[in-house]
Order: structure tokens, then C-alpha cells, then sequence
């Protein structure tokens, strides 16, 4: 089938490409035009210099995939393509929107009879090639008639609806949320496996674990990836920034009065990361020398 | 090559009958006589009623595994072989004991010449099918003599030499902690998935993150299964308990001054699912009763 493509970075491209290399036509637009111009050259892909231009080029009903940053470029794009979209028209954000936002925009756009779906999309830069795997919030008839589309984006099982709109966006919510801890799980091992007496080989410790143990997963498969190359991880900074679905999970735990403490310990780890010389840890070694003349006092 | 087997219960049975699939004669024994009659019908199995039979029918350079659980059983039958056992024999302990009595077993028996192994083990009830992870801390020539033996009992690449005697109970306790933290990051995630207003399909969100995500493991291969059959899991209870080494785990990060905030969190939270009407609940109710005079006070 064909459909448009919105936001041609390194997901969208990489979506694009595997669309074009499943046989669909992929109305591709950026607003950087040289985006635009690199996609253009491969088989199936149609260029399109702006959104009226995206909408003009596909046949209604039409699906449009949006592959934009979160937040003001997708907020702006949703509202603008709102105006260019007709009854019956699929509206995709495969973007990482908040679910919330998504609940919102779906229950705007019905009123208008455009069918809005959310896509949460996992798996990196490794989905241009292994395939992406897409938690999909929509209605059941129209999560239907995405499935080409769906099935050339995603490898074997890849791809389910999980809920109605909004759903799709909460489950990549939580996928990241899950995410933070599972790397903060590892982290702490391997940080013990370095601290000991015992000299262990860490790179042989994480690829034993990949064969056969309870904790063996795609995220130690990389680990063990980074220790063979770099035991000590010299290469790499030791501050750990956030891209704010892990803030979303714990916001939304609270609003919900849901305990997730793993989770929450592992955002702010990535907080405390970012503060060498914290004000928190100065007041302790103040408070310790006030009451107990304790070193690293003032 | 032929081998002795001490202790056979769910995981010295299945490693027995790994061993003598792949063509090696497994000298048998347990305390318990109905066990070693029951392993005893298989081709290459030699029944032992003793210890001492075990060793008599051993050729020297013997090679003795010991899978029994850790604590007194493995250190009783320990103390028993180092009356035994003779210059040049192998001593491998398999069960899952504390790294430090391990490195205390190693140095006490290398003063009879006696070369102690640890092989900490992970693959539970799957390993007798899929072969068992194996973290396996010896001295490089004792480990090189071990090869059959491991390469027996562990898939392609499940055995690795991860450092000397003490270091592969080292591991495996480590890697039950990691193993603690996924548990939670996942259980987590997925509590606030169930408690979504959504109306989220659970067992379709764990079944689609297994096929290209970045949280996919075995693990959640695990829970894709729970969740297919039990949605709500409601079979099963929600008191959890723990068999040790996340304690170990928690007090050797204590010794060497590592934080593990989430493997620690992971152990405490099975603490907490203990106890329902913790005293501790009751105390903040009666405090904040006591200065504010909210509801659930005495």
C-alpha cells in the first residue's frame, strides 16, 4: 500500500527503507529538505516538499506515519495535518509522545473522523535491519487495516494491538521504565563483580551468563558486547542522562498510587549521576562534622 | 571420563543424566538410598552406597562433583572427602555455597594437595534439557582438565573459567542478585501496566516486547507465559520468598562499600511482601494520627 512518511531522522528513515524494501510506496516528507532528498533516490519512495503535499500524494483513505521528537514537532505537525486530513483518515504517531498527550489528540481528531493511533517503537538502530517492535493503542478496525504495514516494520510477532489510543504510547511508557531498572540491575552486578578481591574476568562473566542462565537477555548480550571490548569501560562517561519517559512512568505511578521503586531508584540514579559535588551529600559531611567532628568536614 | 555425582536432587539427577547422554560414566551417590536406586537403572551409572565407595570407585586423578544445598550438607560431606580424597584429586562444588566459605575450602584443601572448584550453576528446572550456565572459578589447569565434564553439562558456550577458586560462587551469587532487580524492574512495570485505566491487554504487551525490543530476555519469555495463561495471575501468592544469596549479595556490597540500591530494594520488597501488617505501617498510621489527626489512627 501507500503511505506517508513524516520525519525522516533515524527512525523514520530506517522505517521508510523497510516499508520500501517490503514492496509499500512511502510518501516521504522532512522538514529539512535534505532528508528529503537522500530518501528520494531509493525504489518507492515519493518525495513530498510539505504536508499538504504528503496529503495530495496518497489516496484516500489515507495513513499518514508520523516519526517525529516528542512534544512541540509533533504537537505541530498533529495540528497542522488536523486541518489537511479527511474522514477516515489514519493518523500514526510512532514518535515517543506522551500517553496522556495521545489520549488527548485521539479523542480531538475522532470528532473530526480521523482515526488517530499511537505506535510505541522499541528497538534502536537495530530495527532498521532486525525489525521494530511497535505497541500499537487503536481502534480494533483500524489496527487492522494497518497490518501491512505493520507487519513490514515489525519482525515475526512484533507488532499487537495493546489497548485502545493512547495505550500503545503508555505501553512504551513502561517499556522504558522496565528499561532503566533492567540497566541499573546490571549495572550494580558488574559493578561488584569489579569490586572484588578475586580478580574476575568480567567479559567471561557476562558471556557465560548469555548461555543458558536465568538472566540471560538482548541487554546482556550487549553487555557482554562493551566488557570484551573495554573490560574497565574506560571509553565512556559515568553521567547518564534521561530522555523523560522514565519521569513520565514515575509521574504517572504517583498519580496512579502505584509503588514502582526500582524504577524510580533507577531515574534518580541517573539524576545523582549528573552531581558529582551534590549539596545533599556536602550538608551529610556538614551535619557529620557538626555533631562528631567527623573528617571531610567544612 | 568417569566422575562422581554426590547429592541427587532435582539438579544433581539432571546433571547425572546429562553426563551419561554424552557418553561419561557418573559414579552416584546420595544419603538418600531411594534416589540412588532411582538413578541407577541408566546406562553409565554406577551406584555408590558411601563416600568412600564413591572414591574406591573412582580412578585416581578423581574428579568428584557435589551438587547438595548449601550450609551444613555440603560442608559435612567436604569435611568427610578431605579424609578421602588424595593428592591431585578434583573437588567441585556445584551447589550454590557462600563465595567465602568457598575461598576458605579452596586454601584448607590445596594443603592436602586437593584441588577445590567452584561452579556456581544457574539454569534451574530447563538445564537438564537446555544444559546448565556455569560460572566456574579453579585454577586454569584444573578447569582445562574439567573441559568434558562442563562441556557435558553447559550449552555451546555456557561454561566459562571466571577466575580463580571462590570467584565462581562469586558469580553466581552476583548473578542471583541481578536476577532479584529484573524481577522487580519487571513486576513493576508490568503492576502499572494492570493498573492503567486503559483497559491494557497484558499478555499481548509481554508477548510483542519478546519480538525486537530492547527489555526482551528470557525472563520476560517467562512472563509472556504467565500472562498468557493467568492474566491477572491470580493463581499464585504474593508472599515472596528468598533462599540467601540476595542476602549475600547485599552484605558483600556492605564489606566492599558498593551500592546495590536496586538489588538491595528488590530484597527488601520480598521482606515487605511478608509482612501485610508490618509494625512499621502501624507506626506511621498512629504518628500521623498523633500530630494531624488523619483517618486509620488507633
Amino acid at each position: 500500500m501507500r503511505i506517508g512518511m513524516v520525519g525522516l531522522g533515524r527512525m523514520g528513515a530506517g522505517m521508510a527503507g523497510r516499508l520500501t524494501s517490503h514492496g509499500h510506496e512511502v510518501v516521504v516528507h522532512d522538514r529539512d529538505p535534505e532528508r528529503v532528498a537522500r530518501s528520494a533516490g531509493v525504489d518507492g519512495t515519493i518525495p513530498a516538499a510539505s504536508l499538504y503535499e504528503v496529503t495530495t500524494k496518497l489516496p484516500p483513505p489515507r495513513v499518514v506515519w508520523l516519526m517525529l521528537p516528542a512534544g512541540g514537532p509533533t504537537r505541530d505537525v498533529i495540528d497542522t495535518l488536523a486541518g489537511l486530513l479527511s474522514k477516515g483518515d489514519v493518523l500514526v504517531d510512532g514518535g515517543s509522545s506522551r500517553w496522556t498527550d495521545s489520549v488527548e489528540r485521539a479523542a480531538r481528531l475522532a470528532e473530526e473522523g480521523i482515526n488517530f493511533v499511537d505506535a510505541g517503537t522499541s528497538g534502536g538502530v537495530w530495527g532498521r535491519t532486525h525489525g521494530y517492535c511497535l505497541m500499537v493503542g487503536a481502534d480494533r478496525e483500524v489496527y487492522a487495516r494497518l497490518t501491512p504495514v505493520l507487519e513490514a516494520l515489525a519482525p515475526p510477532g512484533g507488532s499487537a494491538r495493546v489497548g485502545p489510543p493512547g495505550a500503545g504510547h503508555y505501553a512504551k511508557m513502561v517499556h522504558n521504565g522496565i528499561e532503566y531498572a533492567l540497566l541499573q540491575a546490571y549495572a550494580e552486578g558488574f559493578e561488584l563483580l569489579d569490586a572484588s578481591t578475586l580478580d574476575l574476568d568480567l567479559a567471561a562473566v557476562a558471556e557465560v551468563w548469555r548461555h543458558g542462565s536465568v538472566i540471560r537477555s538482548w541487554l546482556l548480550d550487549l553487555a557482554a558486547e562493551v566488557l570484551r571490548r573495554d573490560p574497565e569501560v574506560e571509553q565512556v562517561s559515568a553521567v547518564v542522562e534521561d530522555s523523560g519517559e522514565g519521569r513520565w512512568t514515575v509521574e504517572t505511578a504517583v498519580d496512579a498510587g502505584v509503588a514502582i521503586p526500582a524504577i524510580t531508584l533507577a531515574l534518580f540514579s541517573r539524576f545523582a549521576s549528573r552531581t558529582p559535588d551534590a549539596f545533599g551529600h556536602r550538608l551529610v559531611n556538614a551535619l557529620r562534622h557538626g555533631f562528631g567532628g567527623h573528617e571531610s568536614g567544612p
